[in-house]
């Protein structure tokens, strides 16, 4: 029997292979693996169940040394609820799941807990039941949320049309920049555990690593512009693997303009004191949970104005076009270097 | 900060710990934590949705050194299932996260796979998503089921009522008795790796443990029957525990009797082997992932020839009154003893 290292694959082409298998019994089954969420009708004709599952290893994920757990547990809510509105939906209930060694106490777990349900009462969400269980080592949070959309305003990664606009809410590449800052003051804690952690000046970018907010505003003000989006995803791996989706569920390609591309302040102080460009934590951070999507240029007079969201290139005809505007007038092939858990180091 | 080491409360008394703070914003949430599964309201006034998450961490709920992946994978579904069947539901969806090690192949997570659509195709269910990651060490698979039942069908935990004849599906014992040879046939390869396991003789039981099934065949059977249960629930964790479950759901009590329990006969052998008492192996081995329930009497004449039916008992008014009458004519209080991973060893 052969035996193929998973980091051959990587991330996606493993759930390529393992998902290829695959058969549906149920015409129910609208989309199964392969977007943001599963798609489920429902006995209303116009409403469609939304389902997706995301996990958070210990060691993988995040480090405990320097994650509050509250925090984490906020987390493990936010990062799945931004699934959900990554489909313009609305997260409505979450099942949680928790793996932990003996070195967690009862105490920690109620931590994580408050952290969940903090998540769960600001965007509104029931938490509906789970599973607790021990594990030889490390913790495990597993998450699985649900929710509903509009038949009609559902957006897939699948309906980019050329000349449409690529639009980004917030900013990016702050996430990973705020997880920089948390590996230096950990080394800097290992090496002299007297000194305290500085993070003073850095509160915004670990922030956004440590708690991120998932995209309910987006979803609220598309609603509210009328915007029905025609392809969207949320922004986990960094925004070069999220065009990448996009573009290739869509069948189309995609121009980016590197100036477009929105960076917080602290984001590029960060970038210029670590000596990396903040536009590669932009395209290949991840984290950000923002949300990246098209829009018709129909759409533009709505969208211009709006502080959230930053327009940011536009999908054209060609698949095998993926290209970035640098600053500097060249033009890039962006290739998805985005986080992937498998990748060796 | 106090420390509360997660053994000193339990499995239950954890989760009735940190699910306390919950609060539900949705009226559709008609049943939360603490059944076999949540129970939400549907668009269509006679359907509710049900879902239920349950994890399999290697070391804890699994040892890799005689669980072939494929089964595991299998049993990962199936676990599931049985719960959306304890609520006399019928399975529809799952989602799937596997977390795995470096030590894991592509191959090794075809072969879980493999046994996850098995069963699956089998119980006639659509894998529609999930999340795949790496982890520190190794592996853990994270399963949520989905299905529905009629609204008027529902069985709960908490139905039963004095007078009611208490049933079990199956028998009960076998997964806990394959365990134990599987346990031995392990010592004696890690004694001897040259020494071929021999578990011919025991086949009936080591399936049930590896590989168990879940139970449709029941809850067809009851439909035939025409037969609502006033409570049910899925034996996970042992005779003892659940009938626990639903005496303290039902706020009754129960009588059980020995002679009345179905064990098989190859469970028997083992117990004679291994000179535990195989009752024991039934009220607190788990696993076995039968069909407990409760029937008003007046359903009797309907099930009393069902081959895969025994009557073990009736639920009484006290609720206070957990007694086991043993084959020797002794009464005993049942204590839960049932299968918890946070327990000291």
């Amino acid at each position: 029997m052969s035996a193929t290292p998973v980091t051959e694959l990587g991330e996606f082409g493993l759930i390529d292979k393992l998902t290829s298998q695959i058969k549906h019994h149920h015409q129910q089954t609208i989309k199964g693996v392969g977007d943001d969420t599963a798609v489920i009708a429902s006995p209303d004709k116009d409403i469609y169940n939304l389902i997706t599952k995301d996990l958070l290893v210990e060691g993988v994920h995040f480090n405990i040394m320097y994650t509050p757990l509250k925090h984490l547990g906020y987390k493990a809510i936010a990062v799945n609820l931004s699934d959900i509105y990554a489909m313009n939906g609305t997260p409505t209930h979450v099942v949680v799941g928790i793996a932990v060694s003996s070195k967690y106490t009862v105490e920690a777990l109620e931590e994580i807990y408050e952290g969940m349900l903090l998540a769960c009462n600001k965007y509104n969400v029931d938490m509906v039941g789970g599973d607790t269980t021990s594990s030889i080592s490390g913790l495990m949070l597993s998450v699985t949320a649900f929710g509903t959309v509009n038949k009609d305003k559902i957006a897939y990664r699948s309906g980019a049309q050329p000349g449409d606009l690529i639009c980004v809410s917030g900013n990016l590449g702050s996430a990973y920049s705020g997880l920089l800052v948390l590996e230096r003051e950990k080394e800097v804690f290992k090496a002299n555990p007297d000194m305290q952690p500085d993070i003073s000046g850095y509160s915004y970018v670990v922030e956004r690593q440590l708690k991120p907010e998932p995209g309910k505003d987006v979803v609220e003000l598309l609603k509210k512009l009328e915007i029905i989006p025609t392809a969207m995803i949320d922004i986990s791996d960094g925004l070069a693997s999220e065009i990448m989706h996009i573009t290739k569920a869509s069948e189309k390609g995609a121009v980016l303009y590197e100036e477009k591309i929105p960076i917080d302040m602290q984001t590029a102080a960060v970038g210029h004191e670590f000596k990396i460009d903040p536009t590669t934590f932009a395209l290949n951070g991840g984290e950000d949970y923002e949300l990246l999507f098209t829009i018709n240029q129909s759409d533009y007079e709505k969208i211009k104005d709006q502080e959230i969201i930053s327009i940011i290139g536009h999908i054209t005809e060609n698949p095998a076009q993926r290209d970035l505007v640098a600053t500097s007038g060249n033009i890039v092939t962006l290739r998805a270097q985005g986080w992937d858990s498998f990748r060796k180091e």
